[in-house]
């Protein structure tokens, strides 16, 4: 088993589906990497100490730029804030390590752009965190369409809601509300909530090439969570928009933080000419196919438990109708992305795929300030 | 056409199901019989009168009697309590009318085996409202246990819950509440709501040898309607029980009316060896199949929605994906016996079945009193 | 009881729903009114008369200029295809009769302008069936958002899918598929489905003052029903539009007849900053309703059966827990139009109401064919 | 922190669930007591040596009785098959050892009571893992009960159906079908699921005085994995029973594997006074909710998304609408189990619990073979 020495940066939210998922997926998948919790950095060093003994990491740096010095990383994670993402990913490639990237790759695809360049100029390994991707049922989505079972697509549409910003009275910026701060964030809803449906969406149905957006900030002033001031938002708190994607299917997009009684509600819907296909992260473990083929007398839309062995994923797991939960989402990737260190092969999605989606959201977002339909740039 | 004069007995809850089935049928199905509202009875003139005004009866009666003897009336229709059920029927078989009744047959299989010989001994046509046979799903379901989908049946599960009798207070007798009223409803939940699913139930599984009963009535004492004094309460508030089928199945049967939330839960499910079947009458549009022979990876629960022309009684309503309700259970059940008429074939079920159920009924109450297991008897 | 005669013009699928109204509405309200089946009009006599004596209609006239002309006609139900509106509700208008006028109100705004100055002049009772207005749980809906329980509205959303048309061997044209003939129908999915979704949101959200939309024609040629040929497909097979309504809030709206697998899957969502609402006409006795407000451990998503006699409408009906269909929702329409005519008082939805509904339809159209965002035109 | 060092015996099924809650709980829960996985035993030396190496076990054992003598063991965790449970847990108790055990806590009660009186003798803290007691919702389900909000129960309903064996073909005995085998089991679904059913049960609704049981073999003979050879199959492939608790309300309870399209369908539901509930292990986050005190227009039951920071063990694992597994019932029971240690108090289910469960099973067992009702043995 080779060791595969990791090195993350950042703590929060994600500083815990990160290391959570390098501790346990040797456990559960027959590996040749076996990460390494080496080190990971974060300002406060008596916070980052005490988290590292919490996970087990052997080490704390509380400079990124000495951790991605470190010759005894191989790979760095980036679980930090989205403004820190390009500076920490061209230092990382250029030091030649392997970058994980916690989504979305940057705040807009200008960041984006040159992220991609370095680590393919380095020709670094490169992943970026698009965890939904390894729900099971979405991955058996996937191998449906890959069957062809739902012939000519018609129909996208995708929502991606919440409602955990509806009081007025909740700050903006610092270290847990930073994805409500501009500066910080990039955008709103759209970089944090969309970005996971659009990527969805080009891995289901292909590449996006126009978009109308509209988009609402509701609440148009918040205190500041450090400097205590009233700031104007300047983040998108929904935004919807329509798209055409290249294989003539028409789409609806949409997401907000104001959809009281949805707390994470992802949902898309594809339909075929000969079947469709409905997911909805709040019941994760379930996959809605409807198969026209069926005989007509029995034909309905099926709910799949995706728990059984054949089922992607799930014959590393437990038994037959026993669920995993959201972090087992971070664990698959991970699996998947250590077996392509194997295979030398390219994970899917990588910082180009990232930046894929990271052209959709600016040209929504420019949509939305313009009000007029924009063409979507796509990766050379 | 060939009219069919209708004679209704009661005009209560039934009372409205009933002669609304009398009025529609012919729209909606083409049919050789059209029935002709012609009297409609009960003691109370004023209050019939008025009802025979809003619903088109050409005339009423007020003795029951004097109705039967009518030679302008070709079929009596039993809406009254279950308490004038056998004298109804034995005048009217005497007089070699059609007899319609309102479920259960009778209070007890005493009283059903001899309304069951007269109406045989007449050589009349003789039906049972048991109406929830004609729900475009149960029929599906019954078409779909006939085409052998199952494989060997291993389990039947039914319940039939209701809320409606929780308060103390409600009291028990009179017009509207005989139904609490043992002296008149013969049982409780036994007569009322599980008679239903045994009819259902021997309608898809075919006899049930065996059963083993509790009842339970949690309010012992109830102020009656009409004399306003405290007595004890007769009736079974709730019963469940176990059974074995002639085709080696096993079932749960439960049914109470103390089941808060539950309005008018009325379920069942079959597990055969390679496939399932479930349904719940408060979604009575749709079907709940599962087929463990469709493909692995995209197998489950399929919700059909039974509104297609393909699906029982169905090319007779609206369109696909359109609901009907439940007053159209009696339409669907009036055409087909219509229909039988026609044919001069046995309608289903008839006053032999339901004095089927009417045995089981039995068994059951029995058990429950004597706290053993009780063979059912059955028709000979 | 004052007897209104009816003279119904088609007796296609609507030519059912109304009469059947007709015919059931004095059993279930009280009402001064009683509607009498006076005279059907349709081309074909020997159909029409077949029809007409199927359902009671006392008469028959072929050409429906005749029957507007008729003396003992009061109110012109129109019950035939979209192009002929107009000269039919001009006519009725100018003899003084009540209109009822199935929807859309017309083919575009411009006819719509017409008929309803046409009505408004005449001073003459009008109604338009936008049916749904009238499920008890879109009711209730109402009810809800008139009480205020939903605080400010964020976001509202409308889908209605359907899948009839994914065939490309299905004709065009003729006597059942005149709503894929553009001439006769004025447009595809946009006047015959959104302008329901349209209609409702109205009425539950106010005024739509934007529109951004997009329309697409899957399939661009059929044989025509009539003249056997292949020719161009005129209507819209999907569309989908961004809102922004009156009231701030921001919307989504999709109609398609190629979502595999939805039959008649009309919903609407309302996401307000207490409570929301969500709707599924393929579930139609079911509201969900989520408020913020209950108790944090048992908070949730509230599936409402609506079948309580406090629901609305449902006092009418049967018993809590057994449900109504697709025609009650006619019958509910009617009572409720025959009790504004005792009252003398404007009924919703009138022409008037059918007009806003139709400028939205026009700025969609106009949008999806100019690819930007259009303001919409409001009643004077 | 203090050690516990944890010897386990077995590693199959649960073998890998139990050291996944040991090497993750401190993560998520701030505990005084850390587990360390001391050593795994089993017989096959090669096996349980690359088990040890996959999961960080310190050493192996290959004779549980060498584990259980070590004196740098803390803890036995009895992960093995039933026939095992007692001569384990007398000697563990013997040598003053904490003592976990997988459930069913032995073959029979009279096992049972021989382990119950060996740990409480030897005061060694102990628990039963019954870890189904720790899925969020059903412990939010005990919440709401220990609240009241239910007021009397009449009800209590619980189903667990798998469909796993419903093949002729599949054998029994062996190392992954002992499940299958009488000797091993000591029963088939009593023990196996409707045990889990009634901890719940009890846990939920207090004690069980009485039932009346039918089980059912239905494939007699099935081929032993290990000889080869046909033999007769002596578990219970189903089981249904009629209770009643000690608080005056009715229960069924029915478990088979021979439910097709069932893969782990442990459900149940209680109806109360003023409120009922409802849950299903399928949808394990989600619990269902009907509360008669709500307003009657908006009344209905609520499907309560139990991922709120409010929620039962919710605050430790990610964020509102995020999932947990099957796996974290048990990290939840363990943190509850070492919490429990520190506080020196009884943990619950301990031994006593679950003997008290396996009154139950016996009673239901003896009163199938009896066909009778039986009292059940209550723990003195």
């Amino acid at each position: 088993m080779k060791k595969l020495n990791i090195g993350l940066i950042g703590y929060g939210f994600m500083g815990r589906a990160h290391p959570n998922a390098f501790r346990k997926v040797n456990q559960f998948f027959d590996l040749d990497y076996q990460p390494v919790l080496k080190a990971v950095c974060a300002r406060h060093r008596q916070k980052v100490e005490a988290f590292a003994e919490k996970w087990g990491w052997e080490g704390v740096e509380t400079d990124w730029r000495d951790l991605v010095e470190r010759k005894d990383i191989d790979a760095i994670d980036i679980g930090s804030p989205n403004n820190t993402h390009l500076d920490i990913a061209l230092a990382a490639a250029a030091a030649g390590k392997i970058v994980l990237c916690e989504k979305p790759l940057a705040r807009n695809s200008a960041e984006g752009e040159k992220m991609t360049r370095a680590v393919e100029k380095a020709g670094v390994a490169n992943m970026v965190w698009f965890n939904y991707r390894r729900v099971p049922a979405i991955a058996l989505a996937r191998k449906l369409v890959e069957e062809k079972r739902l012939g000519k697509i018609f129909h996208y549409r995708a929502k991606y809601l919440q409602d955990w910003t509806i009081s007025p009275d909740l700050p903006q910026g610092g270290a847990a509300l930073w994805r409500l701060d501009l500066a910080v964030a990039g955008s709103g809803v759209t970089g944090d909530l969309l970005a996971h449906s659009i990527d969805t969406a080009i891995w289901l149905n292909g590449p996006i090439e126009s978009v109308s957006a509209m988009t609402e900030t509701f609440i148009k002033e918040r205190k500041h969570q450090i400097t205590g001031k009233k700031q104007p938002v300047g983040i998108d708190d929904a935004c919807a928009f329509l798209a055409r994607f290249a294989n003539g299917s028409l789409a609806t997009f949409e997401s907000t933080r104001y959809a009281r009684g949805r707390k994470n509600q992802n949902t898309f819907e594809i339909n075929g000419e000969h079947a469709s296909i409905a997911f909805d992260l709040e019941d994760p473990h379930r996959l809605q196919y409807f198969d026209h083929r069926d005989d007509p007398l029995s034909r309905g839309w099926r709910s799949i438990h995706v728990t059984d062995f054949e089922h992607p994923y799930m014959d590393h797991w437990w038994v037959p109708g026993t669920t995993i939960g959201y972090e087992h989402t971070f664990i698959n990737a991970l699996a998947d992305f250590l077996a392509s260190l194997s295979k030398k092969q390219r994970f899917r999605p990588d910082f180009r795929d990232a930046l894929e989606t990271q052209y959709v959201c600016d040209a929504v977002l420019k949509s939305a300030a313009k009000g007029k339909w924009e063409k979507v740039s796509q990766p050379k």
